[in-house]
């Protein structure tokens, strides 16, 4: 059912629905035969409410893809994340809390090495120190132009972001092909514009790698930039339009504060780094809102450097700290669930499907004793999309009217 | 596979098909931890039967949508119903069994209140009773123009239905917006033509309403009307030619007796109102179709009177009379499901998927030893769409012949 219909059937109700999102959440085991992190985790409030809950298994994006954080969270979301893009510059913008507007255009940029000829020796610049990569940028912050402000910030490693926004009144149009070849040995691509209401926009970015390009001979192996994923604030449907919902969103990483702005949501204040401090807010606000997205980071992080341990760890805090307190709260429907698997043992985020457990007090319980992933691969969810959650969400909480007599 | 894809794999055999379906079968438990009316239910005959079938949930329209009768009979029928709409004035038509024709233009109609200045004050006339809107009917009947002949029916209450057939050779189109503004405070809303060919359409209606207001004056609470859904038969693709099944459609009710209609399904005399009469009508012509429409309606009935028993006991008689009926008719495919469920506990449709069993010589058995929700969340169906019923039937009735070389 596509958005415009399911706007049609949107109902008015009093209803709550907290969506808990515990960032990589679906693991592997540490030894063949073993259990996953979730698995190992001594969780009593989540077995507990898997008890009155339905189980399954949320596919972000397709079988056998593995997601980025900002489509995984747009599928959370509702969003097909193959249908509705964001480019690669808007998600780094959003990535360090640049504050992006409508009609800035983003980049994501790489620090490279080039020889002599200008020809690429290194994509990477030798993977620069954050440090180093924070110095240049400071330097390049030097390259200004008329009718636009530009803005710099480094990312981490070799990596920064570049913004440019136009001052003027003017409108900056953002098709326009990286210039990083993808390949040593050859120079970079000049900033093409893939039509012509985007020329001007390609016109100040060569302006820009030319002035960079100057700003950085001496600075081996830094030397060069080369610029992907050139884009603008897609316009995105509204969550809030789209689904009848005033959400709140509660997260600490900007990325995910920027995704969920992006969408209309309002992203709240937390005071803090922690999940206490999120809880603390999700109190603060709970009258204010329809819907909670509250975001919980660091079990991708552990999952991301390989700690099994602290994953299981992350967990278990979650389990005995949030959990209590949102069902204090009286929530119609919990969603529990991933934006993606981060298996310590694969030290990176994976395509494995994500433990989902959706709670309501109009749910039909699949009376499971945990929720594992193996439990939640025996629930009566299935193996499902994860754009279903939203809908599936609307439902529980009594929002949607009928689809026809 | 679209209809013309599996067209083209029909393949001519001798095999039958039985396709029961227990309106608003699916339930929730009356109190936590406790089980629906079907889980309740004594089914010596389901319960042997699901020993030797697969068993799934089945999903009529989409996750977190909840049917109306129409869209979700279309969707069993194999029918998309998010692609092939059909408008509710049609389904106001079938249901009141009128006999539409192709051509015709059938309406909602709502008996209303509007004060002096014409504002509307009540959407639904205080909800007069049926017979009082009965009487009102009687005298819209005088209402009648050149070329067309007009016909007008009681539903229930407030509501009712207006048919427009030419006679005159002439054809009309039903592009034409609803009048009802769907809030109080403002007058009613012209029927607008939103294309050319609707604008005769549009005028025969206005002027119709304008009579109906001359002759409601003075009969407070319902001194006016809106109509809605105005629409057509929407020449559906024909079952039998995208399933290559001659079809015969056993209900009582007159809903189910139309949508069978609109796709080209015969239906089949019943003489009575019970399953009885409806098996009787099976055997009868058992030797004529290749697939077989059973609807059985009082589980939905029951629970959209919030009785649980009562649907508990439909479902119990249907498993002593109707199953070991069908069985001794040796059926090669029989699926038992409903069209979505109701839930006593809720009185009245749900979004919840929906218990189903497909029984036949050449399935894989799941070995469940019951046909609840929970066995069928746990069967090798899985969870699926509604409209995966018939080209499953198909696969297992020896009906489709093999896709590429």
């Amino acid at each position: 059912m596509d958005f415009k219909q399911l706007q049609s059937l949107h109902m008015t109700a009093e209803t709550k629905i907290v969506h808990l999102v515990m960032d990589g959440l679906g693991g592997l085991p540490r030894e063949p035969g073993g259990k996953t992190e979730l698995e190992t985790a001594h969780t009593p409030h989540l077995d507990a409410l898997a008890g009155e809950a339905q189980l399954g298994l949320a596919v972000p994006i397709g079988p056998g893809i593995t997601p980025g954080s900002g489509p995984a969270h747009l599928a959370l979301f509702g969003y097909d994340p193959v249908k509705y893009k964001v480019g690669r510059g808007v998600l780094s913008a959003l990535g360090i809390g640049f504050d992006l507007q409508p009609g800035d255009v983003a980049a994501r940029g790489n620090f490279c090495t080039v020889d002599d000829q200008g020809l690429i020796t290194d994509r990477r610049a030798g993977r620069i120190p954050t440090k180093v990569g924070q110095q240049l940028v400071t330097l390049l912050r030097d390259i200004q132009f008329p009718e636009v402000e530009v803005f710099v910030f480094s990312e981490k490693e070799y990596r920064f972001v570049l913004v440019i926004r136009p001052t003027a009144g003017q409108t900056l149009f953002a098709n326009v092909q990286d210039t990083d070849p993808q390949k040593t040995g050859v120079p970079s691509l000049p900033a093409l514009a893939l039509d012509e209401e985007s020329e001007p926009t390609a016109a100040l970015i060569n302006a820009w790698i030319a002035a960079a390009r100057e700003i950085l001979k001496g600075h081996e192996p830094a030397n060069s930039v080369n610029l992907r994923g050139i884009a603008q604030d897609p316009g995105l449907p509204q969550f809030q339009d789209v689904f009848g919902l005033k959400a709140g969103a509660i997260a600490t990483y900007p990325m995910y504060r920027g995704v969920a702005k992006l969408i209309g949501m309002d992203v709240l204040p937390v005071q803090g780094e922690e999940v206490e401090a999120e809880v603390e807010a999700l109190r603060a606000h709970w009258s204010d809102y329809d819907y909670f997205f509250f975001h919980v980071k660091k079990t991708d992080s552990a999952g991301e450097d390989g700690d099994f341990d602290r994953k299981v760890g992350v967990i278990e805090h979650v389990d005995e700290t949030v959990i209590p307190a949102i069902m204090d709260l009286n929530p119609d429907v919990l969603i529990v669930t991933g934006d993606h698997s981060t298996p310590a043992v694969l030290k990176s985020h994976s395509w494995h499907p994500v433990p989902t457990m959706l709670w309501s007090q109009t749910c039909l319980p699949d009376g499971a004793t945990s929720c594992g992933e193996r439990a939640c691969a025996r629930g009566s969810l299935g193996v499902f999309p994860a754009t279903d959650e939203l809908p599936l969400a609307l439902g529980y909480a009594l929002r949607l009217n009928k689809y026809g007599a």
